[in-house]
C-alpha cells in the first residue's frame, strides 16, 4: 500500500510506493558499465605530472615526497572571485555579477581510486581539506554559504574519472536553504529542541532504518527518503556547521563514509552518486537550531514531471528495506 | 562573465555561466538516438486493439469510429483512490496512507506521434482532456492539488513510447508549492499586482527572451532560466488555474505548444523533455495572486551536487541566446 511521509525538518512530503521495485538488483539493470581506468592517466589534468595544468593550489597535504591531497581553483569555475557583489535591477528583475569561489579538491594522486576504495587515512585527509578550506573561505566576508559536494559518474554530473570533490562558495543564501532554516527556528521555538537532533533521536528509537551507529555518528536511510537508498550521516553532537568537526570525529567519519560508500558500491554495482555536506550559512555556525549532516544520493532513479511540478518525490524503495540491505552488505 | 539572476516570483537564484557551451549543438552531442517506432505496436498497452489491457476509461474523445483521446486510471499508480486521508503520527514523524488519483492521458491512437508531430486539432483534444479531467477530479473533496505533466523519453522518466501524459492528484499541498504562493501573496500585498502578470509584462518589455507572442499567450525563455532552453508559456489574461481556460484559448495553445515543441525538436535533435502545467491548488482557482502557466524543460543537462545542496542551478546557456535560436527555427 502506498503512503505519504513527511520530512520532520523540511516539512516536504514523499510518496513511498513500493511494489514497482523490490530488490537492489531492480535498480542496476539499466546501468552502463563504468569504464576501467588506469592507476595513472597522462591525459588527466589531476594526475601527478600534470600539476601545471591546474591553477596554483590553495591547499596541499603531503605525505612524504609527493602531494596526497591538492585543492585548486576550478579552471572552469561557474563563479569568479574578482567580481563585486552589488545587486542590480534589470527592469523589475534582480541580478548580480557572478562573484563566488569555486575549488576542486583532488582527493588522491591515484587516478583509479574513489572514496570507497581509498585507505581510511586518505579519506580523513580529504575530510580535513574540506574543513580547512571551509575555514579559510569563510574568512572572505562577502561569502555567505559554502557548499561542499562530490559528483561521482556521468549521471551525477561529472565526466572526470580522477577522484575529486568540489567546493562552491556564494554571496547568496537562497530560499532553498532559508526555508528549512525557518522551519527549524519554528520547531526550536515551539519544542525548545533542534529538529535535526529530534529526527536523529527518533530514527535511533525506531531503529529499522539505521545502517550503522558509531560513537559520534549515525548513518541511516531517512523515514521520508526522496529516492531509493538515500543515505544520511549525522553527527550525534549538536553542531550547526561542518567547520566545528574535530580531528577525532574526522577519523571516525572517514571510516564511516568509506564503509557506507563501499556498501552502496556492492549493493548497487558501483552506482553514480552525489554527496553533499549541508552546513549552516557563514556566521550561523553556533546556532542552536541547525545541525550539519551529509546526504548521499545514488543516481538510480529519475525525477520526472510530477516531482518537478509538485516537489513530492515518488520513491519505490522502502528505506527500511534499503537500510537492511546495506546493513547486511560487507565492505572490507 | 558569470552572473546571478533571481526568479521574480519564487525568489530562487540561478547562476548563468556561459562560455562552457554556446550553440544548441553542444547540448546534443552525448544523446543516444531515439529508436524508430512503428505506427502501431501490438505489444503496446496503449495502442488500439489493446484497450482491455487498461482499466476502464474515465474519459474518451472519439473522432468518427475510433477513439482519439482516452484517459485511463494508471495501472501502476503511485497513489490509490480507495484510501483514507487521515494523517497519523509514527513516533515524531507524520505520515498518511497513499490516497490520490493517478491517470494516464493516451493522446493519440498512433504509436509514433508526439505533440510536436500531431495535427493542431489533435493537440487541442489533449488539452481539452486535461481541462475536463481537472474539473472532474477537483469534484472529489479530498483532492487539493492536481498536477498535469508529460514525460518524453528515458531521461525525462518514461520508457513508454506511445504518446501520453499523466495527471496525479494529491490530498496534500506541499511546501514546494506553498512557498511560491506565499511569495506571490507578499508581492500582491506590497505592489497590488500578480507577480506573474508583472513578470510577463517585464519579459514583453525586455523582448529579447520572447520566442513567440500570439493573441492570448506569450512563450519565452525566462530571465532566470534554471537550465538550457527552459521555456514557458503564459496566458496573458490573469487566471490562477488551467481549469479556467476557454475553448478559444485551447485552440490557440494547441498551436503554440506543438510549434514550440517542434522548434525544440529541431534545435536540440528531438530531446527528452518534461512539461508541467502549474495551476493553483483546488479552491484557489479564482485567487488574484496566482497565474497558471506551462513550463517545458528539455533534459539536456544534469543537476549535480551543487544544485541539490544549494538549490542554485548553474545554467550555461543564456536564455537570450536560447530564445533567439528558437525564434529563428521553423516548424511547419
Amino acid at each position: 500500500m502506498p503512503e505519504f511521509r513527511q520530512n520532520l525538518a523540511t516539512r516536504e512530503w514523499v510518496i513511498l510506493s513500493p511494489g514497482r521495485a523490490g530488490r537492489p538488483n531492480d535498480f542496476i539493470k539499466a546501468k552502463e558499465k563504468r569504464p576501467q581506468v588506469p592507476e595513472h592517466d597522462s591525459e588527466c589534468p589531476f594526475c601527478p605530472g600534470n600539476e601545471e595544468r591546474s591553477e596554483k593550489p590553495v591547499y596541499t597535504y603531503s605525505n612524504g615526497d609527493t602531494w596526497q591531497v591538492r585543492v585548486v581553483p576550478n579552471k572552469f569555475a561557474a563563479l569568479k572571485p574578482d567580481l563585486a557583489t552589488t545587486r542590480s535591477q534589470v527592469g523589475r528583475f534582480l541580478g548580480a555579477k557572478g562573484f563566488g569561489i569555486a575549488e576542486v579538491v583532488i582527493e588522491h594522486p591515484r587516478h583509479d581510486l574513489s572514496i570507497a576504495t581509498m585507505e581510511k587515512e586518505d579519506v580523513a585527509q580529504v575530510l580535513s581539506a574540506y574543513r580547512n578550506r571551509y575555514i579559510d573561505i569563510r574568512g572572505n566576508d562577502k561569502i555567505n554559504l559554502v557548499t561542499i559536494f562530490r559528483n561521482h559518474g556521468a549521471r551525477a554530473g561529472t565526466s572526470l574519472a580522477h577522484p575529486h570533490s568540489q567546493i562552491i562558495a556564494t554571496p547568496i543564501v537562497p530560499p532553498h536553504v532559508r526555508y528549512p532554516m525557518e522551519q527549524a527556528v519554528m520547531y526550536y521555538d515551539r519544542f525548545g529542541r533542534c529538529v535535526y537532533c529530534d529526527m536523529l533521536e527518533e530514527e535511533i528509537e525506531q531503529k529499522e532504518r539505521i545502517i550503522m551507529e558509531t560513537e559520534n555518528f549515525v548513518t541511516f536511510c531517512p523515514y521520508a527518503s526522496r529516492s531509493p537508498f538515500e543515505t544520511r550521516i549525522y553527527p550525534k553532537k549538536h553542531k550547526a556547521s561542518y567547520m566545528l568537526i574535530d580531528n577525532n570525529e574526522i577519523d571516525e567519519l572517514a571510516d564511516v563514509l568509506r564503509t557506507v560508500l563501499g556498501k552502496l558500491r556492492v549493493c548497487l554495482d558501483d552506482p553514480d552518486y552525489n554527496y553533499i555536506i549541508r552546513s549552516s550559512p557563514v556566521g550561523d555556525e553556533n546556532t542552536r537550531h541547525l545541525h550539519w549532516y551529509m546526504v548521499l544520493i545514488p543516481k538510480i532513479s529519475t525525477p520526472a514531471g510530477f516531482e518537478i511540478g509538485s516537489g513530492i518525490y515518488i520513491n519505490s524503495m522502502p528505506p527500511e528495506d534499503a537500510a537492511r540491505y546495506l546493513r547486511e552488505t560487507d565492505w572490507p
